[in-house]
């Protein structure tokens, strides 16, 4: 353990709107002397931390803005300078993305850490969808898979399937298509299914359909990164939404809507 | 929809800490007339909502201290008198719990949801530990599953395992040795195990082992509910965790620890 003051937390910035960032993280963040920020997350997240220098170290799946190793060097730097350094995740830091790898690297290089959970997109998903994610009439679980075979190559979607839980598909848009279609081998046509893009921010959009139309009406409706897929007989319990704070489809015709 | 200004929202309080909750899970309480509370929130939670009606309708797994029925009842009664009730539940609300019956039985009776998402006790734990939940290394993603029967059914741990993901098995203490022995038939005995009670709380414990050992050292440690169970080889990257915040085992005994 290295004896200066400096310290790394990883902070979970949650799925867009600032009001759904913990009561921690923000004080987490009022006290950053240094922010390194994930594209991911909401950029006004920066105004909650007056006093940090900000740093943009973007890396949307595929395109790599900024090296994973240099995010990492930055963050033994500062923190080995003394500093507070706040690396800000969108969504929960835990679930994708490189918290691991970070985790390693700061352990190694005997800088304390703190984490700071969030919420992750696929919550915010099905909040917008104004369902529970693990309804017991439907399934006893629920899945949380990324299709982002860089990072953790291609998922058993068979073996998914057989478990019978809800699906919750991270960087799954450009490969929808290949997806749904392993996923048709295992799970009924009708299977309900949905897309949301931007969960749990101003501009979110939702797209409830089943899995066989799944591919063809994201497409046709225009989603793209970043989303969640969603897929399960759970989902299907948005088809019934009909009040005010989650506009939805009926039947199961595909629609689309804005938050 | 009714024409009253009743709503509910369907609160997630998160794994303990009340700066665990979000911004906006507090504004809410702030201005909540009625708080149904659930015996798994933290009883604190009361003093953000000052103005309110508390009434607890704690209903822990097994032992029903208060029928859900009536919990829906109270929910229904209070908002069409017009008011402001906020159902409290613990870790998030979308995640386990009875989120569908409730919001099935509100969207029924017309009356407005809203649904504020919190810090789930998973991701409080893996936090505790130090790990992320799907390590690009190990796995391409995690599952949430109860065991609690009585709610969702006996999990098929066959097919679980086969999705080679993290497994989060809430619920789960009461029947540990039984869900390890069936997970043992497909995973290797020296796969990495944590159990983490109160999880996020300020009474947080951990137990770090492996599979074959989960039941025995569980069982001699104390450990009981609520606690989270992990198992999968991200969870051994906490084996090699020695840092301030975060206490841990070493090598592949087992090892408790208090928060």
């Amino acid at each position: 353990m290295n004896t200066n003051s400096g310290k790394v937390t990883l902070l979970s910035a949650g799925p867009g709107e600032l009001d759904l960032l913990t009561v921690r993280a923000a004080k987490a963040l009022a006290a950053a002397d240094v922010v390194l920020l994930d594209d991911l997350a909401n950029p006004e997240i920066v105004t909650l931390a007056p006093q940090a220098r900000v740093i943009r170290v973007g890396k949307r799946g595929g395109c790599r803005s900024t090296p994973q190793a240099f995010i990492e060097r930055l963050m033994r730097r500062y923190a080995q300078k003394g500093l507070h350094v706040v690396r800000v995740k969108g969504g929960e830091a835990l679930l994708f993305g490189r918290a691991g790898e970070e985790l390693a690297t700061l352990r190694d290089a005997g800088i304390p850490v703190e984490i700071v959970n969030g919420i992750s997109s696929g919550f915010a998903a099905a909040a917008g969808l104004g369902i529970s994610l693990t309804h017991r009439r439907h399934c006893h679980g629920v899945t949380f898979v990324t299709a982002h075979t860089e990072d953790h190559g291609e998922p058993d979607w068979a073996a998914l399937a057989a478990t019978r839980t809800t699906l919750a598909i991270y960087m799954g848009m450009r490969r929808i298509g290949s997806l749904a279609s392993a996923l048709l081998a295992s799970l009924p046509a009708e299977t309900p299914a949905a897309v949301v893009q931007w969960a749990g921010g101003a501009n979110e959009r939702r797209l409830l359909t089943r899995l066989d139309r799944l591919a063809a009406d994201a497409t046709d409706a225009g989603f793209g990164s970043p989303a969640v897929i969603l897929i399960g007989n759970a989902i299907g319990e948005s088809m019934e939404t009909d009040w005010a704070q989650h506009a939805s489809s009926h039947g199961d015709a595909a629609h689309a809507c804005a938050a």
